[in-house]
């Protein structure tokens, strides 16, 4: 024999993965490093492949294949084949790529009617060995001689019958004894064949088997799915059994190398003294927790400390290992990173960092950031095992209790006295927004993850379920049904926004932690990333929350939901219903100090960092009555004869609401077309901001850094005139107040022309902002609202979308202009700032796209600024990868 | 003097511009070909630069200027300065790139106490001789002494006062003499000095202001605005005065060399004997037609007939000439090419082509894809004057005269009968389409270039005004009012689509031509282009009209248009509303035969050319009535108290109404997302296609070319899915029809991300359409209907956009996106067919960029056909110009 076709597992290791498999390379690893692996050797690759190919082992194989026998003889001092101490392998299949449960495994191998008589005495468990026998036969009249499964499995029954019993382990020795005669009688039927009772023919068939298993139909199917090789081939596995079950100084258990619900630095597990880790299965028994072990075998417990200390420094993560003590020898069957809860990875990448197994680097490459977002939100308690009235999408994460109010008016009314409501309606409107701003959470029963009541939610991270269609709500009733169940107005639920439940009643929560280890965490992040992250924020409120969660600035401070404060709207309108400019002067004269005072506050609350504030950009409609309720209330009032007044001021009101009316409002007159077509409003904003700005600096407030963004930019003669106008304003107000502003100019880059001229548009901005949900909705053609309701589930369903593209930035197409705008902007202007200030800018794999396109940061809600410090570090960590 | 700065006309000519002045060129190229232009000499512009520069005239140019006056004299055998026979001399500016009326010119310079007396003698008419010494001293003293030109006017003014006379030519000679003595005593007071006699004097002091007028402040100031250099100088034209009304045997005139009406060969002009040009413009004698010249002028008239060879071989093109008879002998004053009518346009073209005068190529050149159009459609006749009662926007040309109606139904009603009506509408929507079909023309007070009517209006070839904000329309009372006018129904209005004007009343209306000669010169472009032309057609009519006009094919096939007639749209809205699918198909069932009937005669008339079909493109809910009106109508039924299976049947409606309802229909559910959530429509669709082709087969037609285009296709997934959907149904089709088709399969790319992964796309499209309304939508982010209603007129007013990119493909921006998807698609499928069908396709300069972006086709309505194969055919010729 020319190649090296066999290993100890003393002499494989990771780095002979292709060659040994997986299971081969990981046996060899742990024995390497030195802990206690029952001894064994693999069959390679290489053999299997040769197998295959020719239909017959290598040449001396079989030979060497006893030889290595006869050496686990020796180092296990047990005999195979032997009466006494009979020693028993498992014989098992491993590839270099993982396949799980695609191929061949045979357990307890060298049994046989005198093999099965000594285990029994080495046991003291003659129950467990003719139970080990009679599965033996069982997992090789199946897996070797392709006996299907059936055929035991009905003998089974029959003798339980015969016994009158229900479960298996109810079944007596005596009988097993029986059952395996009469799995062997199964055998001769089905092959015409004796059961084979010397191990060494009972060997060589499982080795073939394993070997051949590579080709069965469904590994090959698997290996199509997956893209695998058809010539990699099988590795085969010999390994010494061992048991937990040989007496008080034997054991089996699981144990984790750090606590896994908190991430603290103790042995977390347990066990069960002279037991299989079946039993631990069945529940028979309760194991007891490791740290009782101490006492009971203080040796082998030592040893497990031994390999908890091994097993770290090798492995460097928390694991989770499975082991048996057979006669006060411990065993390591199988390691593996241990699961988690987030809590405890956050706990254990900092602490092995602080204790130096791993880097900074690798802690922070740890923890995912959903991991981040599920600590960052209130949520059910996991233990408590309940079941949902009624189930929607899970549109914000987090869980809130409260009483149901189906309008916005009540919410605020009730939630100001303080009590705890949850908003339900069938789907919510701007409208709504200071009903939200007071209730716990949200409940609708339509919509989609990116819902008018998702997105708000979201940004200000209160819970929401959407799109709950199994409630009907009735407004006018003030009721909601769910079948036969009727909820009123007041009654109690739950809603959790991270699976979507819906609960009667209040539930008990968990509350969000940021802890040091976290804080620490997203410090290194910080450290790391490239990018970095600003928060959305539109009131100081918002802003102090950012600062908390790390966000270094505000890079969408948006105005239009300061104009929608209840008591602004009534200016508001009144400037929009204005028939002369006089009139409109005098309501915006109005809105100037309360705008200025705003600018004032949120700049202070950031003070250090910048605050991007976008012009306002909704269309006018939106401050008004909706047509179709005025149209009806006109009706009424002319039925009804109303004063002509009454009737005139209606009219008033529907004329205007049917001017601003638009087939489209999306694509409209909003954004910077109202800036250009009312200059008065941005003159307005623009002359609170540099107000806001300059008191500030006469308080000694020095380092506030105002930015003022143009909104839906998409010609370079709309940023350049809308420039000189701020900067014009900024002139003013310097000469006006004394001081000395320069302003900072931006433009959100949200249509796609202006990602294919935005060399252009660099010539008059210092700053782009991606707006990547009107980015979405025009480079698809897809009105975000009307996709959701009407396809975007369909296209999901169907794999036409992989993603929802309002989710996941959509890289091949709207990615595409991304890319394309920063090269061309960067062209124009080398210190152009550029980030991106959509829904998308708290998605981890859409701000790995933005690191990749080089852009400087990117701008989200609040409660997901921890998430992105993490994920923005995450993009610098895996970058190219 | 070392440099040449003076040339005879006979030294220069085109090819020395540069130096000698456009105007001077232009006299020196007449003076080389032969044509009898009254002597002179060109002072260059370099030696303008050099007295810009020094203040003073080169050394030694007086001189030499005298020497030239000297050749003059003997040139014309006239004296400078001489009693008997003066001559007298025109000294102009004239600059290489033309600067209309910024610089100085003088006229009869040479006059003083004494020659004045010669000219008198000379032309016999003192009175003649004495105002043209008063117009020099007035212009030199205006021009070279920097008089301010009313000083003059008012004593003139005074003294026709003191005559009583009104008019200038009522002032008799011996007046005209007192003028002048009192104009050199304006003079005197100004400049403190005498007006100089010395006629050399008064020339170098005229060739000074000449040059001096170069850096004057207008021309200055043009320069700069029309980016001309500052360091071209103007040349200096001394020519000798000729004079038209030296008795019997002069005459002055103008005349074309074809007649500019007509296009006709033949000398075209008229003249006055013993005239000047002034005397023409005066209007006091009637000029007569130039063929009376033979009889009187015999000897000019054959000068003038061998001038116009001359002329026309030469230039190559009809000239439109100024000529002046000095006793017997012609001068030619000027010449350039001659303002024409489409008509004659078109005609000249195409003789001179004829004739071996051009060749094809410039023919086709010369001819203007607007003079093409201007031909194809009814006009007022442009010979009457009339006052419009109101003005709207032109947005289809042509003129109609008819009754006015203020709804679709009456139209359709009216028109049926064979009453010529006009559609008068606040606006038109989709619904109005059976009215628009039988009405002459469309009238609307609202909407923009590109509003509905309008677009529909010049798909049909209708006249169109829309806009027309001065008319208020009241459809309930079945009137509308122009300031105090009522207008009621069935009052006769015309409209001009061309111009915007409407009219009360009928007018004369000119019919439009395809005259031999367009024919001839369209077939010559077709010859040129590399673009071929197809129609956007929907019926059979459409579709035979568009082969009149030359379309090879139809490049787009709406099927909307289809399920909007009268007959169908019950039909079609029972399938909208099918609660099952059952329901669905049975309506669907019933569409079938009508659809395949409607595909049938399309492709018939076609015969030869491919036919696009586009599936159904847009929302369902435009089939269904208007939800405003519903609610409307529910609430009066329900206050009504209406039966409830009336109450309940409209609720229903009203239901899918608002179920079908979106934020943004434009961007909602419509295009192909439609055929991949019912597919069974687009299943229908198909089917009806190829049924109807395999009738066509089967009756012998085998010369049909359906092409199946799916619409709003963003994602490579949906064209695959509608791809396969396609060649299944034709499978079926063909099998159970017996024939074997092979269906062509393409897209619209009309939204951008379409035009990002063109190269996905094209896996599975053999042909792209761009759809360049949505897409400039899209890329845009305007709502073509918002936009124009609300800010685009602001945004062409501030020349933000240059012109409204709904009407001129915006090449910056949506032309990026154009350029991308034909390269990417082109990367995958060589052989992809890439055409536009957006109202792009009709447009010249769009056109333009369509051939250089290297487009197969250009899809336009059948109207525009004609002016689109010329435009193709320039877009050739001009390729890289």
């Amino acid at each position: 024999m020319s190649r090296k076709f066999i290993y100890w597992f003393e002499e494989g290791g990771e780095d002979k993965r292709s060659l040994l498999g997986g299971k081969g390379a990981g046996l060899a690893e742990m024995t390497r490093i030195g802990l206690p692996v029952p001894p064994g050797f693999t069959i390679t690759t290489e053999a299997c492949l040769e197998y295959v190919r020719e239909g017959k082992l290598p040449g001396g194989l079989e030979e060497d294949i006893m030889q290595y026998m006869s050496g686990l003889e020796k180092k296990t001092g047990k005999e195979f084949g032997g009466r006494e101490n009979p020693l028993l392998v498992s014989v098992r299949s491993g590839a270099a790529i993982s396949m799980p449960g695609m191929m061949d495994t045979v357990l307890n191998l060298g049994l046989n009617p005198d093999t099965v008589e000594g285990l029994a005495r080495a046991t003291g468990d003659k129950r467990h060995a003719f139970d080990c026998y009679r599965r033996f036969i069982q997992m090789f009249g199946n897996v070797v001689l392709h006996i299907p499964h059936d055929r035991f499995e009905h003998a089974l029954g029959r003798r339980k019958e015969l016994l009158g019993v229900r479960n298996d382990y109810e079944i007596p020795w005596e009988s097993l004894s029986d059952l395996s005669d009469e799995f062997k009688s199964i055998v001769r039927a089905e092959t015409g064949k004796e059961f084979p009772d010397d191990p060494r023919v009972q060997l060589l068939m499982a080795v073939k088997a394993v070997f051949a298993s590579w080709n069965n139909e469904r590994a090959q199917v698997y290996r199509r799915i997956h893209k695998i090789p058809d010539d990699l081939g099988t590795a085969c596995n010999v390994q010494a059994m061992v048991f937990g079950n040989m007496g008080p100084d034997s054991a089996t258990g699981v144990m984790f190398t750090r606590n896994p619900s908190t991430g603290e630095r103790e042995l977390y597990g347990e066990y069960l003294v002279n037991a299989q880790g079946e039993d631990v299965v069945a529940g028979l028994r309760t194991p007891r927790p490791i740290h009782e072990m101490e006492n009971e075998l203080p040796g082998a417990y030592r040893e497990l400390l031994r390999v908890r200390e091994i097993l770290e420094k090798h492995y460097r993560d928390m694991q989770d290992i499975e082991f048996t003590i057979e006669r006060g020898k411990v065993y390591v069957l199988q390691t593996r990173s241990g699961k988690r809860t987030a809590k405890a990875s956050v706990e254990i990448a900092r602490s092995m960092a602080e204790e130096g197994m791993i880097d900074k680097k690798e802690a922070v490459a740890r923890v995912s950031p959903e991991e981040i977002a599920r600590l960052l939100h209130r949520g059910i308690d996991p233990s408590l095992k309940m079941s949902p009235v009624a189930v929607g999408l899970p549109a914000s994460p987090g869980a809130a209790t409260g009483g149901i109010v189906f309008d916005a008016d009540t919410a605020e009314a009730l939630g100001q006295k303080g009590e705890k409501v949850i908003l339900v309606r069938t789907e919510t409107t701007p409208d709504d927004m200071h009903g939200i701003v007071y209730a716990q959470g949200i409940l609708t029963s339509r919509g989609g993850m990116t819902c008018h009541a998702a997105i708000v939610a979201r940004g200000m991270g209160k819970p929401a379920v959407v799109g709950c269609d199994a409630l009907k709500i009735d407004p006018e009733k003030r009721e909601a049904r769910v079948g036969e169940l009727v909820l009123r107005e007041k009654d109690v639920v739950s809603i959790d926004g991270a699976s979507g439940n819906v609960y009667l009643g209040e539930v008990p929560l968990v509350e969000p932690s940021m802890s040091e280890s976290m804080l620490k965490i997203l410090e290194w992040a910080d450290e790391l990333a490239r990018l970095s992250v600003k928060a959305n924020a539109d009131t100081p409120e918002d802003a102090r929350r950012a600062r908390e969660f790390g966000a270094r600035g505000i890079g969408l401070c948006r105005t239009e939901h300061m104009f929608m404060a209840s008591d602004r709207l009534p200016v508001v309108q009144q400037m929009i219903l204005a028939e002369t400019s006089e009139e409109r002067q005098a309501a915006l004269d109005k809105i100037l100090p309360m705008q200025e005072q705003d600018f004032y506050e949120i700049l202070k609350a950031m003070r250090g960092y910048p605050v991007t504030i976008r012009l306002l950009d909704p269309p006018l409609h939106e401050f008004l009555p909706d047509v179709e309720e005025l149209v009806l209330e006109l009706a009424e009032k002319r039925r009804a004869g109303a004063p002509s007044e009454e009737i005139k001021k209606t009219e008033d009101i529907l004329r205007k609401a049917r001017a601003l009316q638009e087939l489209n409002p999306m694509l409209g007159m909003r954004g910077c077309r109202l800036g250009i077509v009312y200059p008065e409003i941005y003159e307005m904003q623009c002359k609170a901001i540099f107000r806001a700005t300059a008191r500030l600096l006469k308080d000694g407030i020095t380092d506030v850094y105002p930015e003022v963004m143009m909104p839906l930019v998409g010609h370079r003669e709309e940023i350049r005139i809308l420039r000189e106008m701020t900067e014009k304003v900024a002139g003013e107000v310097s000469q006006e107040m004394g001081v000395d502003l320069k302003p900072v100019i931006g433009t959100m880059i949200e249509v796609p022309r202006a990602a294919l001229v935005a060399d252009e548009i660099a010539e008059y901005a210092e700053f782009f902002s991606f707006g990547t949900n009107d980015l979405t909705q025009t480079t698809f053609g897809f009105s975000r609202d009307d996709a959701e309701a009407k396809f975007l589930h369909k296209y999901l369903g169907a794999k036409i979308l992989k993603e929802n593209p309002f989710q996941v930035l959509d890289a091949g197409g709207v990615g595409k202009l991304v890319k394309m705008a920063v090269e061309l902007g960067r062209k124009t202007r080398p210190s152009l700032v550029i980030g991106i200030c959509g829904e998308h800018g708290g998605d981890p794999e859409s701000i790995r796209f933005c690191h990749e396109v080089g852009l400087d940061y990117v701008s989200c809600s609040p409660y997901r600024v921890p998430v992105a410090r993490l994920a923005a570090a995450h993009a610098a960590i895996f970058e190219g990868k």
